[in-house]
């Protein structure tokens, strides 16, 4: 059975694979499941058919007959159990830590890395914007100190390369423009092997086309 | 084998049970584990022992024999695995549900409903406090209104009580003081809910007498 996505009609990040279905396309694309993508409006998002779908009005969505999920890391995660072996480590104790680390990418890491992303979009203009910009900007380098540590020169976070590195790549590479990374070059080398990966850039040309073809 | 979990020596919330150990002291309870609890400061937890367990220098920790996890959500995650049919349904569907909105909790509503408790301490002396305030409340209202009307008049998020609910009443609780979660009356008694499990109260009663015994 296919299963069918949800991402934007028109990404606000124009292509460069920031929005949130870019997680399920490159899970997808790790275990070799086609997967159909149903693109939807603003205006769609935020209706009664598609908050069915996704509660708080997002994508992505990821539909497989009767089952109907949200929240890009649940879809990740079902992609990873329905698919043993590859996105996940098989021993329990392995597969512990690697849930741990996927936790960490989004509610240690992401949340100010993120933050620091709206703040440069929705406080750009504000009398503050220098300060707070500063701020997030120290407490991310503290997490980055503290994640470089813990790599060191190991290819991945725990073991293989797993759905734990594979949303932690996408949450760092939020810096990608900023010199935050670059202060870490453990760090930059880490994202840079994810982006490598075959996977990867069969899923970021995908989310690319969608904004290339409404170029055309 | 009695796992061992870390908690704050001295709680910055002074027993109020918002510090993170009281997922994993929960969820805990409700399967039954008795456990031992190892009091760190707040120095050794930026130490590199403390560091070895938790690359970010944070409570809680979760040792089982060889096995040391971090991440409240990993650890209470683990703990759902290791007993299987208390905290995620048995069910393929539902458990991948369940996850969904496990990390629902943590990736969509957490981040902002945390920033407004940080901000409150931490900026509440800067002239941007109360415009930064009321945008925060905005989102978050935003956030409840979608989650009280996917919750309805059921009891909990998808079907029987789950680790997402544990989670996300974890969550909704940092609200309490606030009047943004009395304009959502089904999502106020939700959180009741959640309180009036024995073992939430076992595990809020368990995280209350560290601080008690501070003042003796």
């Amino acid at each position: 059975m296919i299963p069918t996505i949800t991402a934007f009609e028109s990404s606000p990040d124009r292509g460069q694979g920031h929005a949130r279905d870019m997680r399920v396309r490159w899970a997808l694309e790790e275990v070799g499941q086609p997967y159909d993508v149903r693109l939807v409006s603003f205006a769609e998002m935020k209706q009664p058919a598609h908050k069915a779908l996704h509660p708080f009005g997002q994508i992505p969505t990821y539909q497989e007959g009767d089952l109907a999920l949200f929240e890009s890391a649940g879809i990740v995660f079902h992609i990873a159990e329905r698919h043993p072996g590859v996105l996940l480590p098989d021993g329990v104790d392995a597969r512990s830590r690697a849930i741990a680390w996927m936790f960490a990418a989004l509610n240690t890491m992401e949340p100010v890395i993120f933050d620091r992303t709206l703040t440069m979009i929705l406080e750009r203009d504000k009398a503050w914007y220098e300060e707070r910009l500063l701020g997030l900007e120290q407490r991310i380098r503290g997490l980055l100190a503290d994640l470089s540590r813990h790599l060191g020169d190991s290819d991945w976070l725990d073991g293989g390369f797993s759905a734990a590195d594979l949303l932690m790549v996408t949450v760092l590479r939020r810096l990608e423009t900023s010199t935050l990374l670059a202060e870490f070059p453990n760090l930059l080398a880490y994202v840079e092997r994810g982006r490598a990966r075959p996977a990867y850039q069969r899923a970021f040309e995908a989310q690319a086309a969608v904004f290339a073809g409404l170029l055309r």
